[in-house]
């Protein structure tokens, strides 16, 4: 199939084609990486889309939530595209949605699309294709983009880096043992969801949301948001109570920064942003091949020693490689 | 004066012999920097200094409390120097610790060191170079060093990278009102500290501490330090009220980390994230000069109209200056 082809096809929303394409941007080859490069530059911007960031210790109930929320969505008319960027999953082709079997009725459904995390093989890689995917679901006529991750590394900044919006799944948690969230992630996310808000956990999990939304108050609200976003709201994915809820919040905001503006302009910033990591990405890939690797990872070991100073170690290598002082 | 003379008038803890140090490693002329390097190299490790980041907006009392909490590690026999990076002094000198009248007796003690911030004048600047100047306070027989930050961009988690452990400094907030701590903040702060809890703003004080230390038992604990840290406190500046007891805190943590082998780890570890950002500096410094420079905003601005993919974007800006796909 020409790239013609197969640019034509993902745009009649032909799922063969959208699994071939993202396919392409998984690919290691080279020529591959270049199919899809033009591709991806052809493709027509979607701003009407939704990309909405979602994380969740395993646990939570994520998968659960997901199917509920995405059941309901394709429900209202939607097309919902659910994706993962999960650093951990360096083989096996995903730890989290590798198994369609976790979302069974969502994965039967026609106007659902799911696809597992790409495999880690260089920093970054996992999220710099999820995100090209993201993009190739749009091109297929998906209106709403769920993007999944389990929260190791970096994974869910990378995730905000490429959503309009981010919720925060949660489990209610008892008195003391409260759980330990991540450092960073409550400061993106626009909406916490304390989830299993039913039976024996309904009143603990009323008590942690009213522990989150004490602390969200603690931290600077954005502000362009309307007032009282960051939300903390409980949910039950298992009894569908509060997921109708969390879907009128999501759209009071992501309509609100619609309207303002705010969503077309972070897109834009989130695209100059990966731009710009794309090519650090490509120039710091230089040094992860040898004779640098090797020389980097001599000089890393005497600075952790105390033996060089940084800067100075920096400059050996600089000089070794590139053969003069690049400053 | 050589090399070899600067080095052992600044062992001697010659002050005029630090202040030249210090220029050199700010000057941003190339015989400077080789010179700052060698003598960066030279430095033996001094593994039993403490060194302590500190960030708070203006108007919590900053300079009060490091003027007490200085003056009071001198009294206690110390040495102390207190450093800054306040990446919004661009030409100014340092718009922090600029004016040294801001500490007037600390100023005046023999046993204290106050250096400005450094002017930034790229990416990363500021904090490398007083980093730097750091290293140079130890080896001149300062024992302890403040690192102080404004906290603009990403001052904190650099101060963090810097030092062995953090405080957060803060001023009494009411009710609803509460004070909008910048995002990540939270997280790298091993002790908050209230500041103002004297006179009319004592009992504020306090309900502000109970918010904050409520706030900081949701987050998760560095499963290595003693129980009950992250911690906050109530302090007066002012008043010297609640600043030995915060002197004890840090000696406790930081007694504790040193005993368990963590904060000699978390130097090397830091050293390593020097040097990898310093080799990372002097390759992306690469592309901030013409061509790349102009290139990149031009491709930049095509990508974040949707005009152009990242990917390819990027692609097209490596292959225009290295001839090749580095991919």
């Amino acid at each position: 199939m020409t790239g013609t082809d197969l640019l034509q096809r993902l745009a009649s929303g032909d799922r063969r084609a959208l699994a071939r394409a993202i396919t392409l941007v998984e690919s290691g080859r080279a020529d591959h990486r270049a199919e899809a490069e033009a591709l991806l530059d052809a493709l027509p911007p979607k701003p009407d889309t939704l990309r909405i960031g979602l994380s969740g210790t395993p646990g939570v109930g994520k998968s659960t939530f997901i199917e509920t929320f995405g059941l309901m969505l394709t429900g209202l008319g939607h097309k919902v595209a659910v994706l993962a960027v999960d650093p951990s999953s360096s083989r096996s082709g995903g730890s989290i949605l590798g198994d369609k079997t976790r979302m069974e009725r969502l994965a039967r459904d026609p106007n659902a699309y799911i696809r597992p995390s790409p495999a880690q093989t260089q920093l970054g890689g996992v999220a710099r294709r999820t995100r090209e995917a993201m993009v190739l679901c749009e091109a297929a006529g998906f209106d709403i983009v769920l993007v999944e991750t389990v929260g190791v590394g970096q994974s869910e900044t990378e995730v905000a880096w490429m959503t309009d919006l981010f919720l925060l799944l949660l489990a209610p948690a008892g008195g003391d043992e409260l759980q330990g969230v991540k450092r960073g992630i409550m400061e993106i996310a626009d909406l916490v969801l304390v989830n299993k808000a039913d039976g024996d956990l309904a009143a603990q999990a009323t008590r942690t949301c009213a522990d989150y939304a004490g602390a969200l108050r603690l931290l600077r609200r954005r502000p362009q948001d309307p007032d009282g976003f960051p939300k903390a709201m409980t949910v039950s994915a298992l009894e569908s109570t509060g997921v109708a809820e969390a879907w009128e919040q999501i759209r009071t905001l992501s309509g609100w920064r619609r309207e303002a503006g705010i969503l077309e302009g972070r897109r834009a910033e989130q695209a100059r942003h990966w731009f710009e990591e794309e090519v650090r990405r490509a120039l710091l890939s230089r040094l992860d091949r040898e004779p640098a690797k090797g020389l980097m990872r001599q000089l890393a070991e005497r600075v952790g020693a105390g033996d060089l100073s940084p800067a100075g170690a920096a400059s050996d290598l600089l000089d070794a490689l590139l053969g003069n002082r690049p400053g």
